[in-house]
C-alpha cells in the first residue's frame, strides 16, 4: 500500500447509533484501506468518519455508503448545532504519503461525477478541487444550509459542478474535495492567566500579523488548571510545528511563563513530526535518521516537543 | 511640538544640484518642522527629501516647493531608472508620534485638494489615503508613467481624486498619501553561505508562509564577507523587531550559525526600538522605564539587538 490518503466523510446523523452503523458498514473490513473511526456527536447531530488507505479502493465502498445515507437520512427532519447541507455533508480526500494533492483532486472529481450520475445528487467541488473561486471555502458553499440551498442552487453562480440544479429532496447536496492535512496543535503554559495565552496567540496567528497558516486563540482547561495556546496549522510544510513551538516559548519568556507540554488533537501525518525532529537534531548536532520506526518517531517527538497523551497510533501511517 | 510626522516627497530631478537646491529651499529653516535631508540619485534622476515635524506647518512650504518643481522640471525631457509620473512624484505623510494615521490622511487630502485647485495638477490619493481600491498600491497608479498617463487618466477608473482629467503638460500628476512607517532591517549572520540566509528568509517572510508584514531575502555583503537576512518590516506594531530577530536566531541554530549583529537602514520611529527593548527587559526581569532618553534607548537597542553603525540620529524624534 504505497499511496495513502485520509478520507473524512461527515454524515448528518449523530444520535441513532443503529442507523449510523448501517450507513458506515460498507466502509469496514475492506481491502486496500482501513476504517479508523466513527465519532458521533449528539449536539452537532453529525458523525465524523475517518478512513486511511488507497483512494482507488475507497470509491465503490464510499458509493454504497452514500447510497445508504440517501436511503435513511432525511434532512427535512434534522436539527443540530453544526451547519449542514447534505445527508453526507462533506467528503474530503487528504494526501498523506506517496500521493500528491493533484491525485486527490482527481479522485474527488471522479467520485463527485459518479454521485451525481448514479444518485441524482448535486455535487460541489471544494477546497483544492474547486473549479470556481467561490467554492474554495466550504462555509461559503454551505451558507443557507439545506433549507436555503433550495433557492440558492438556482442562482447561476451556485450551479453545482455535477448533477441537477435542484437539491435532492431528502439528501440535499454534497461537497466533495481535496485538501492538505490540518493539524490541531495545542501548547500548554504553566499559568492560569488566559490573557497571556491570548497575547501569545496574537503574536503567532495570521489574522493579527503572525504566521500565514496559523489560526490560534487562548483556552483555559478547567480540569487541568492551566491555559493553552490552541491552534490549527493549515499548512505544516510552510509553518512546521517546531517553528510555532519555539516562537511560543520565545514570547512566553516575557511573561516568565514556561511551556510545559503540547498536544495533538486527532491524527497527523508522519512528516509533520519528522520535519520538526530534524530541526531539533540539527540543533543538537545529532545525525538525522530518515528511516526511523514509528516508535522512534513517537519517542523523539515526545522528547523534543513535550507531547503529552501521545502514542504511535496518532501517526496516520502507523495505523496501516 | 507634540504631533510628529515624517514627510518624504520625491522629486524627479537627481542631477542638477542648483535646481534641486532652488526647489527645496522653501522647506528649510521653517518653524514647526525640520528639514532632515535631500538625497539625490543620478541614476534614478530623482531626489528623496525627508521632513519631520508638525504636518500643519508643512502645508504652505510644501505648496511653494511644489510650485518651484512645476516651474523648473519638465518631464518631457526626463529619463531615469526610477518610474515616475510627476515632477513631484509622490508625497506621503507618515505618523511618528502623537498623531494617528487618520490625521495623516486628513493632511494628505487637504494638500491634495490645494495642489489641484492652485496649480491645475491632477492628484491621486494613495495608500491609506486612497478612496478607491485600485489606488492603494502606488505602482498600480503610476503604471505607464508620465508618458502613459496622458491616455490612462482619461479612463473612468483612473479619473484623479482632485484636479483635471488630463495631466499637466510639464509636471504630469502627483500621488499624495498617508502610510505607516516601513523599517528597513538587516540581520548579519556569521557565514558566507547565501543559501542559509535564503532558507531563514523563507521561514520568516509573508510570501512563503511567514510573518504577515515581513518582506525578506538573502544578501551577501562582499566588502564585509558575510551574509544578511535583509528585510522590510511593513508594520512594526504587528511584527516587532525583537520577534523577527529571535525567530531568525532560532532558525539559524539548525545551521550552527550565529547572529552577529543587525542594522537599520534609514531612520525609524522611537517606538520601534522601545517596543523591543521592553520585550528584552521583561525577559531579563528589569523594570522597563518608559521615559528613557534617546541616548539610553540607543544604548539599550545596541546592547539587546546588536545594532551596528547606529546612533541616536537614526531615531526620527531625536532629530527635533
Amino acid at each position: 500500500m504505497s499511496r495513502i490518503v485520509q478520507c473524512v466523510p461527515n454524515i448528518s446523523e449523530g444520535k441513532d447509533l443503529d442507523k449510523i452503523n448501517y450507513i458506515i458498514e460498507p466502509l469496514k473490513n475492506q481491502q486496500g484501506f482501513k476504517f479508523i473511526s466513527a465519532e458521533p456527536d449528539q449536539n452537532y447531530h453529525r458523525t465524523v468518519i475517518t478512513l486511511i488507505g488507497d483512494p482507488e479502493e475507497m470509491i465503490e465502498p464510499l458509493m454504497t455508503f452514500i447510497n445508504r445515507a440517501r436511503e435513511t437520512i432525511d434532512l427535512n427532519h434534522h436539527q443540530g448545532e453544526h451547519p449542514r447541507m447534505g445527508a453526507v455533508d462533506v467528503l474530503p480526500f487528504i494526501p498523506i504519503s506517496g500521493i500528491q494533492i493533484e491525485e486527490c483532486i482527481h479522485y474527488a472529481t471522479l467520485i463527485g461525477e459518479k454521485i451525481a450520475a448514479q444518485y441524482d445528487i448535486p455535487v460541489f467541488l471544494y477546497a483544492k478541487a474547486a473549479k470556481q473561486p467561490n467554492r474554495i471555502n466550504l462555509p461559503d458553499i454551505r451558507k443557507g444550509e439545506f433549507e436555503g440551498m433550495k433557492e440558492k442552487i438556482k442562482e447561476e453562480q451556485w450551479k453545482p459542478d455535477f448533477g441537477p440544479q435542484a437539491i435532492h429532496p431528502t439528501f440535499g447536496c454534497i461537497a466533495v474535495g481535496a485538501r492538505i492535512p490540518l493539524i490541531a496543535y495545542n501548547i500548554d503554559l504553566d499559568t492560569q492567566d488566559e490573557k497571556i495565552a491570548n497575547s501569545i496567540a496574537k503574536a503567532i496567528r495570521q489574522s493579527s500579523g503572525g504566521f500565514q497558516y496559523i489560526q490560534a486563540g487562548p483556552a483555559y482547561l478547567e480540569d487541568k488548571g492551566f491555559v493553552q495556546v490552541t491552534m490549527n496549522i493549515l499548512d505544516f510544510k510552510k509553518n512546521p510545528m517546531y517553528r510555532i513551538l519555539e516562537t511560543v516559548k520565545m514570547e512566553a519568556k516575557r511573561y516568565h511563563v514556561n511551556v510545559m507540554s503540547s498536544e495533538i488533537v486527532g491524527l497527523l501525518p508522519k512528516d509533520t513530526l519528522t520535519d520538526s525532529i530534524k530541526y531539533y537534531e540539527q540543533v543538537l548536532g545529532i545525525a538525522y535518521n530518515k528511516d526511523m520506526t514509528f516508535q522512534e518517531i513517537t519517542n523523539k517527538a515526545i522528547t523534543y516537543m513535550g507531547l503529552r497523551d501521545f502514542d504511535i497510533y496518532k501517526i496516520i501511517e502507523a495505523n496501516l
